[in-house]
């Protein structure tokens, strides 16, 4: 039922997302659907394309939202009386070229859902259905797992719809209509959750079947059905119908299914009967609307299914109601071989290549395809076989482009030469192939280049910036092995070989390669944990293809070569000279292999290993690894993002060479140079650090910091070269002093600095004991240190501006900022000074800026008067964090993992801006620095620089720059660009 | 010269003083005195009573204010054209019945000076003379230590006045007019700054002098000044004129001054002229303009001293612009047996006794009494001597109580009867002086309680919160000498014989007691770090006497038993019983004191010793201490404060003991009850405790939390029968577990574990490495226990519910208040679900409140969304200001001296809250949790709890209570009236 538009204008940004959310919740009860609200470049009036369906709401134009993107909506929406009302429309119907619901619907039909309706009503044939809703399915968790009262009337109603427009009726023997259920969430949970196919068999409608379709057809659709909805519905495991049909198959002599006779599949029926009798100790449900409310109600359990949480919750996906349920008629790909089923996409999803690419299975349900159980062949090969229904398919797949501009991912059946579109979606891709799609797609003219921006996902670019091997010629005598290219890319890693090892091993801080002979939806946590994926079964969109895809993780699946034999965590790989054993069984070929030596070669738990995810090889040992480059399509695509972006990005470098890195992953400059690390460089440096440390007297540490001038200065020269016309900036010392001191025990570390310094164990000791902290992040660091010992802010002022006047005596230009650790203290006037000599001793001046670290909380309060010195602020949201929450990064591990599976956090904070707490501070600092001194310069230089949501409100705040690691350079560059996109 | 008043409205309130005093200076230029600013009921007009001299505006009603107390002030004041304009007026004369000053003006004056002016304009007899400002000090240091243009003209100007007032001329032989020059800021720092008496003596001046007041009289004067103007003015040592004295003493077999001749006298003057000659290499100027003014410009020089900086250091006085210099004619003490000079509290500054405390001495000029060389007579006996001038001064005494309505400090000079007021100001006194003044005002009607709490500060109540010793007849055999009683209180420390050892003692965390011949104003760093002070020589009004009631430090004066050796670190103590080498020299003296072995004693450095204060008593050992009692006048006046004040003082108590003496101290409830106190009881306790940290299960963990449970109840019990009727906020376990551990190294501590918990080294060890955190300040604690372990928070919350109804049922009122530490966390719900059990089971319930701490900064910045779910917050304004500034409390101690030093902070944040950053939290959480729950309840309780400024801060900040101690409630007591008084 739809309801009156009135007047209620909700204007929000971004950063006031939530605010937003609660807002519009609080005018519409709690049924809006703001997730859904898709950035937009100015103001548009929603309602002109809303459609109201009871309470909710669901602006047809707008698309999922890039989380912390820009938001604004003006819209004029309908308030709702009773949001917990059962008036509410939760059953909608869709038919060719007609629909109760379109793509703009995915929160409350779910993805699937949404696009049939949408394919629906633009003309393509969908086989007629309905769509049950995700509020129906809240409700029915929340009334504790039951039906909700009228749902079970809506069913019917638009089950009868959908009955009136095919001309069959469930349950009717001379007119049989099977159903296919199938769950469908707003994001898509692939394999996540169930579905069930052929429902409506039983004893008298599979004989009516026959009638109409003959008899194996029928049977075979019946046996299927059994055990389908007896391992999704009933809780029996599949096994134990697989296992009577293995048994039939060799007691037969068969060794395809397709063997099986009309006679073999009725007997084979009764069978799968008999195991629910067994196994249930009830026979199963015949009634086929029965056997509709148990598949819908399994589906809407399958949502609150231990692995859909465990996916939900490391895709950080939350504030979703639940799955939809479609209900729809069967088409059949296994009616003979004018039937088939398929899916693809309309672009290579690995590469971006416009050319179809996906799979098809003459003969065979939509579930042989994606379970990897047969091997499909190429859609390409489709042509041959079924020409017409293949014309189809490719006008579809380019209607379907222009309609969603973006590439998609399409499942079909062929029944009888007749083409069924069953699934559209935008399609997952990786790295590679969404920039390829998005700069082709500019080409072609379909998408301008700010639309091409929001097409590539920071993740993405995340993928493309995983390091490659560094020569693939290198590995050639080590591969052991060649599976499919499943994900692309390359991983190196220790093997395990279950998913809770990858898991524990990961959470070690080991980087482990998962070796399954397929990976299944419980495998979801370990293949998250795991560095690669690699599979003996599946194809290219087999479970652990699509899901590592969707990550960016390196995958080889299919990789028939290997045996693997979990449970004596070892990986029996066969290389392709040696032809070996094939049907002995695992375990005793494991004891077998141990006694070949030649020619076989058997991988154990630890080892390491290397994949190719865009080979499909499989490569034993440690293979090196090498940088990225940006070029061709992706130098294109950053290029469209730098002209949109308006808050800069800069780069973490504290050497030349990474200097080199970030420049060429276009960094503007250098948000933060880390003069410490300098310190480490050389034994020489580290031993002139130490015995600055040791100096009991000022002229002893002056003494010291002489000895590091030299280096220190070097350093600057090569980072200022490397930076020439970009800023820099320096970080004048930042951690505590210990940090410098050996590591071993205590007697070792007195003896090791004895030797360094010269002085006496006595004095190494009293100078141990007096740097030691109960607190170091709270301890004597940052520019207390250079409060303290004003000789080594001295030291390093000096050394940073000397280098910036001899480099720019050799025609670079250089823009030194200093920067001063932690709090701005009273170093200005210091630096100011040293400036000055420095200046005078060389004859010449440069210009620079002196700034400060905004990282304890007092400092953002107090921005104000600091900003009277500072002529540049820089958040350093790590330690901002941490003191902050008062979560101590290095103790954090204790407490914060049961933060988050308590739902206290949605987020590790240091991983993702906490807006609500330290971006207050960040805002606060930034308004009040700004008023007390309009020209400041403002940046960020914590990790969160590279973290696009991050980025989004460090934008929004009105930041100047973010800083990141070089590597994540690139990723941030594109989240600068899709916050205004 | 003199402004027109112009419409400058200016309105604030205590907690923006600052903001307050920037706002007038900005207006004003920088010369307002806003430090002057008294604190007003109501706003008034300062302008009506307010004289303006050139820009800078001194309101004569007002006194020098309580730091934080509320300030209302609305003024009409006057703009400043030019704030360095030398047009100021800078000399002020007085004389009796006419005045250019008055009482308010202290900051332009100095106290000294203003309070002359003050005495002079209601008649008192006063020597004429004139002021030379602060400003014009002030000025003095900025133009580099010369006199600034045009000062010396408005000198001799008011010299002038002065001159002609009195009918004598400086340099004049027949009518000599001889000055006294003293300093004076607006501050009292006593005995810090210089004075220089009889200036204006020179070879002609003294003959005319000798002329009309006699040869002896003189010469006498003649060779005091050049003993006094070499010392103070020329930086000749003053031994070396004393040594002159002693050798012709010795040399004609005098004991006494007074026994050397008129002749004498002369040759004396002429040797002391020979040490100008032989220590400078030039003659005494002669000139006595020229004596002024280098005897003028030695005071400003003086302003500046170490040992003046190192004392306002150490007493937090900031501000000031200088000191203030005070010419007058001079009187003579010394002229004769009708002369004589004295200094008087016009009431008992140690008891608060009506009844005139003072001394004084015949035939004497003023610095004989203060500087201690001379033991001067009682005040009482002046009677006998010069009954008129007694008279005369206790009628003046009357009369200066009743204008200033306070207990005042007197200096006065005889001269042939005739009496002269040299000085007066409001009396320093001791806590339990300044409670009985205040109360006896009352009582005669000169104040009203409200005025009464003002006269009583915060660190007085904390010298009468000090210990005093147990029972004084237990040490009565340990008593091995006494002197005078000149700051009441008992000590009990470690003997040091210098202040640099004091102050090395104390920052070791000893106690000193520091023992002297007699103190000087170098020692005050050592004075204050000791805990108590004794004097070899000195009276009452000595310099240590003085110091030490200042700062309430107990001090026994004037042991005349005792002979110290510095050099040797060994105070040498003869019993009364032994006479005992009195001349001997004293490091002959040590030497022989070594052989005697009966009836003396040698006290080395490190003894122990205790010292009474209130009864001069010097007692060997550490005699124990009882803490005070809050009985008779410090009741009554109590009493009145809690009247007056608003905000309410709880106390922090993790004992029945302590919450029975918060109790007594007047607390109105815990505010905050520390359980992990209660873990360390006992060994059993602690047992229980440890099991519980080495559980590797939950059910382990359960099982030793069930022993624990009985201890914390009967705890709980305890304390909610101590406050019966009261609140009582308890604090869920807040420390890191690996607290609990015992100390030693690793091995001693495993081997103790294992014993304990009976699991296994390895347990143990694998345990201690998983506690063991880099920051335990932001680690695994607070309510972060108690969400990873929900049983821990289960046992707490059933013991004190448990404990709540059983007192209940016995009758006694109970009010609950659960508080989680750190952060609310989920906790609410897992207490709200306890207390339903605990209820159930046991047939009844009570009412509590759930609430939690406001400790990290995140929580002050949502603390709307916190409120939600709490029903009170407690700031632990500790922790709070730990993470505020990223300062580790434990590690501060590297840098935080260096930070107060260099005047980057003005106060450790840990004692006086650092209201501009960590106070913006408060302000902001007290808002934002108030708009989310009005019902709010909101105190705290770190530290801050108790420290006067922060409480005024709190009780502005519409806090409903502050939580401290048990031993500081009464000052917080005082402090909360004062805010509103």
């Amino acid at each position: 039922m739809s309801s009156i538009v009135k007047d209620i204008l909700i204007r929000s940004t971004a950063s006031d997302q939530v605010h937003a959310r609660n807002k519009i919740k609080e005018k519409l009860g709690a049924r809006i659907q703001v997730d859904q609200l898709r950035p937009l470049p100015r103001p548009i009036r929603l309602a002109r394309s809303a459609r109201c369906h009871g309470s909710s709401i669901e602006p047809s134009g707008f698309a999922k939202s890039e989380p912390g993107s820009r938001l604004r909506a003006e819209a004029l929406l309908t308030p709702v009386s009773d949001p917990t009302s059962t008036t509410n429309k939760r059953v909608f119907t869709f038919g060719k070229g007609r629909s109760e619901g379109n793509k703009g619907m995915k929160s409350l039909l779910g993805g699937k859902g949404a696009n049939l309706a949408e394919m629906a009503s633009i003309g393509l044939s969908v086989p007629p259905g309905f769509t049950i809703s995700t509020e129906a399915c809240q409700e029915y968790q929340q009334v504790g797992k039951k039906l909700p009262p009228g749902l079970w009337e809506e069913i019917m109603q638009g089950l009868k719809i959908v009955e009136a427009d095919i001309g069959a009726f469930l349950g009717d023997p001379s007119r049989p209509l099977l159903l296919s259920v199938r769950s469908g969430a707003a994001i898509s949970m692939p394999g996540m959750m169930d579905t069930v196919l052929n429902l409506g068999l039983n004893d008298e409608v599979v004989e009516g079947l026959a009638a109409k379709s003959g008899e194996r057809f029928a049977y075979d659709s019946f046996r299927r059905f059994l055990d389908m909805f007896g391992d999704v519905v009933m809780g029996i495991p599949h096994a134990l119908f697989d296992e009577k049909l293995e048994y039939m198959k060799s007691a037969k002599g068969y060794k395809l299914d397709t063997e099986l006779t009309a006679p073999d599949l009725k007997e084979l029926v009764e069978e799968y009967k008999s195991v629910y009798v067994q196994t249930k100790g009830e026979k199963f449900p015949s009634d086929p609307t029965k056997q509709l409310e148990l598949a819908v109600k399994a589906v809407f359990d399958s949502w609150d299914s231990p692995r859909a949480n465990k996916y939900r919750s490391i895709n950080q996906i939350t504030g979703l109601k639940g799955t939809a349920v479609n209900i729809q008629c069967m088409v059949f790909g296994n009616m003979g071989n004018t039937s088939g089923t398929g899916v693809l996409f309309t672009r290579n999803p690995s590469t971006g290549e416009k050319k179809l690419y996906g799979e098809f299975l003459i003969n065979a349900q939509g579930e042989d395809v994606v379970a990897g159980i047969r091997t499909p062949e190429d859609i390409q090969l489709m042509e041959t076989h079924l020409p017409e229904a293949y014309k189809e398919l490719v006008e579809n797949c380019e209607i379907l482009e222009r309609h969603y501009k973006d590439m998609m991912d399409i499942e079909f059946t062929v029944q009888d030469k007749r083409l069924w579109m069953l699934q559209c979606r935008t399609g997952k891709r990786t790295g590679k192939g969404a920039v390829k799609v998005a700069t082709d797609m500019v080409k072609e003219g379909l998408v301008d280049t700010r639309q091409a921006i929001k097409m590539v996902e920071p993740q993405h670019l995340d993928q493309l910036l995983h390091p490659q091997f560094e020569d693939v010629s290198l590995y050639k005598g080590s591969v052991i092995a060649k599976g499919l290219p499943a994900s692309p890319g390359a991983a190196v890693g220790q093997v395990v070989f279950s998913a809770e090892d990858a898991e524990t091993w990961h959470a070690q801080g080991k980087s482990a390669i998962l070796v399954r002979t397929e990976t299944s939806p419980e495998d979801v946590g370990g293949m998250h944990a795991a560095v690669g994926i690699l599979t003996a079964r599946g194809g290219m969109t087999s479970h652990a293809a699509v899901v590592a895809r969707g990550w960016g993780k390196c995958c080889v699946s299919g990789c028939s070569d290997i045996r693997v034999n979990d449970s004596e965590k070892v990986a029996k790989l066969e290389t392709h000279m040696v032809a070996f054993g094939r049907k002995i069984l695992l375990k005793s070929c494991l004891l077998l292999m141990q006694f070949v030596s030649v020619g076989d070669k058997i991988v154990r738990e630890g080892e390491w290993m290397s994949l190719n995810g865009s080979t499909g090889e499989v490569i034993m040992g440690k293979q090196p690894l090498a940088p990225p480059a940006l070029t061709g399509d992706l130098e294109t695509f950053m290029a469209w993002a730098d002209e949109i972006g308006r808050i800069k990005v800069m780069a973490n470098a504290d050497t030349p060479e990474d200097a080199q890195t970030a420049r060429n992953n276009g960094a503007q400059g250098i948000g933060l140079c880390r003069t410490e690390h300098m310190f480490f460089a050389s034994d020489e440096r580290i031993r002139a650090v130490r015995k600055m440390i040791m100096a009991v007297t000022t002229e002893e540490r002056k003494a010291a910091l002489d000895l590091l001038l030299p280096y220190q200065r070097a350093d600057f020269e090569g980072i200022f070269r490397a930076m020439d016309g970009l800023p820099v900036t320096i970080r004048l010392l930042d951690p505590p002093l210990h940090e410098f001191l050996p590591d071993g025990d205590l007697e070792q570390i007195v003896s090791e600095l004895t030797f360094d310094t010269g002085t006496t164990e006595e004095q190494v000791y009293a100078r141990i004991e007096k740097l030691s902290e109960v607190n170091p992040m709270l301890g004597f660091r940052g520019c207390r240190l250079g409060i303290s010992y004003p000789e080594l802010s001295e030291m390093q002022v000096r050394a940073i501006l000397q280098a910036a006047i001899s480099l720019k005596n050799q025609g670079v230009t250089v823009f030194p900022e200093i920067m001063v650790p932690l709090e701005l203290g009273h170093q200005v006037r210091l630096i100011r000074a040293v400036a000055k000599t420095v200046f005078l001793e060389m004859g010449t001046s440069v210009n620079y800026k002196v700034g400060t670290m905004i990282e304890v909380p007092r400092a953002a309060l107090v921005a104000d008067e600091i900003a009277k010195e500072a002529e540049f602020f820089s958040f350093g949201t790590n330690d901002l964090t941490q003191m902050t929450f008062g979560y101590s990064r290095d103790d954090v591990g204790k407490f914060l993992p049961v933060y988050m599976s308590k739902g206290i956090l949605q987020h590790d904070p240091f991983e993702v801006l906490d807006q609500k707490g330290v971006g207050q501070l960040v805002k606060m600092a930034t308004e009040r620095g700004r008023a007390a001194r309009p020209s400041l310069k403002i940046g960020i230089c914590g990790e969160h620089g590279g973290e696009p949501s991050s980025v989004a409100f460090f934008a929004e705040a009105g930041l100047d720059y973010v800083s990141c690691s070089p590597f994540r350079v690139p990723i941030a560059r594109l989240a600068a660009a899709q916050v205004v996109a």
